[in-house]
């Protein structure tokens, strides 16, 4: 590989691609997951953004949040937490109910995923609404967890999610949407 | 860190827990991911498995298989391909629908999600019966790829899902288990 290449930073966002999905616009980053140069470039520019707040664990939601979450605790060096819908997840487990547009969702995580104090950082492939992210953190703090961090591949910003999350937190995304594209 | 820590080997196998759950022995792998080093020393044992088979890509299935599978791309240096349940991805998919042990399940991949003559290394948590990595054989063969391998991080070896595995596939496990605990 040349060195011209390896500098070369790839723009994440025109790797996207967008549909009418079930009725909204829905953004599709299997491109950026296919390709391996893409790919790596988004987990290290996470890892850059969050490798100096002591992290002791992810946790993301199934299932696209896995795709981003796990390959970053490996490159992070942390453990890596499951949080996935009601029913999925064996042993003792707390749960959150939240509204979603047309139906409640609940999820859960097991009840010792996470030690009181360590410093859980929340990935997730996309920061739409923000009802997920926000039952994320309640499941988190319910455990004695103190959040670290909300890292994102995507933001759709023109859904306002961000503004739905206390100032406190540390928020991060790589890719910003203003408008949907359909 | 000591030396010796740092040469010491972790037996995967002691970390894994099971239960019944829904009426079957369930091997949770939580404990595997929670913990930095038991992730990363997976990771990179499948890694090793694998690093000369000229991989191109990788294919997994959700939910879990998206933990193990997304890190092992990163690690390779390769893409990742979702395989999931009907419905869940966008633009052309192609199907294959397997028979499980109460009902059938379709699962799918984006029909550009390979390219003909790519080397595919699938990857999965767990290799039971073989129902489910006999359907992804399938959908990946139907576009033209070439199977590289088969990585899982447990195979429940009592199941027998090995011998319903063309001998010509590499087929690799990390931890083998060969009777039910419960």
């Amino acid at each position: 590989m040349s060195a011209s290449k390896l500098n070369q930073k790839i723009d994440l966002k025109d790797r996207l691609r967008s549909t009418n999905f079930k009725g909204v616009c829905f953004w599709d980053i299997s491109p950026i997951l296919k390709d391996p140069e893409c790919f790596k470039q988004a987990i290290r520019e996470l890892a850059g953004l969050f490798k100096n707040k002591n992290i002791d664990i992810i946790g993301s939601n199934e299932a696209r949040g896995f795709i981003i979450g796990a390959p970053l605790a490996y490159e992070l060096g942390v453990g890596f937490v499951p949080i996935r819908k009601e029913g999925k997840l064996p042993f003792g487990c707390i749960n959150v109910t939240y509204a979603k547009e047309y139906e409640a969702d609940t999820i859960q995580i097991q009840e010792d995923a996470i030690i009181k104090g360590q410093n859980v950082l929340l990935i997730d492939d996309l920061l739409a609404t923000g009802g997920t992210i926000n039952a994320n953190i309640e499941l988190v703090e319910k455990l004695g967890g103190t959040i670290a961090g909300l890292g994102f591949l995507i933001e759709l910003a023109y859904l306002g999610g961000r503004k739905t999350l206390n100032d406190r937190y540390d928020i991060q995304s790589l890719i910003k949407i203003v408008a949907p594209s359909i």
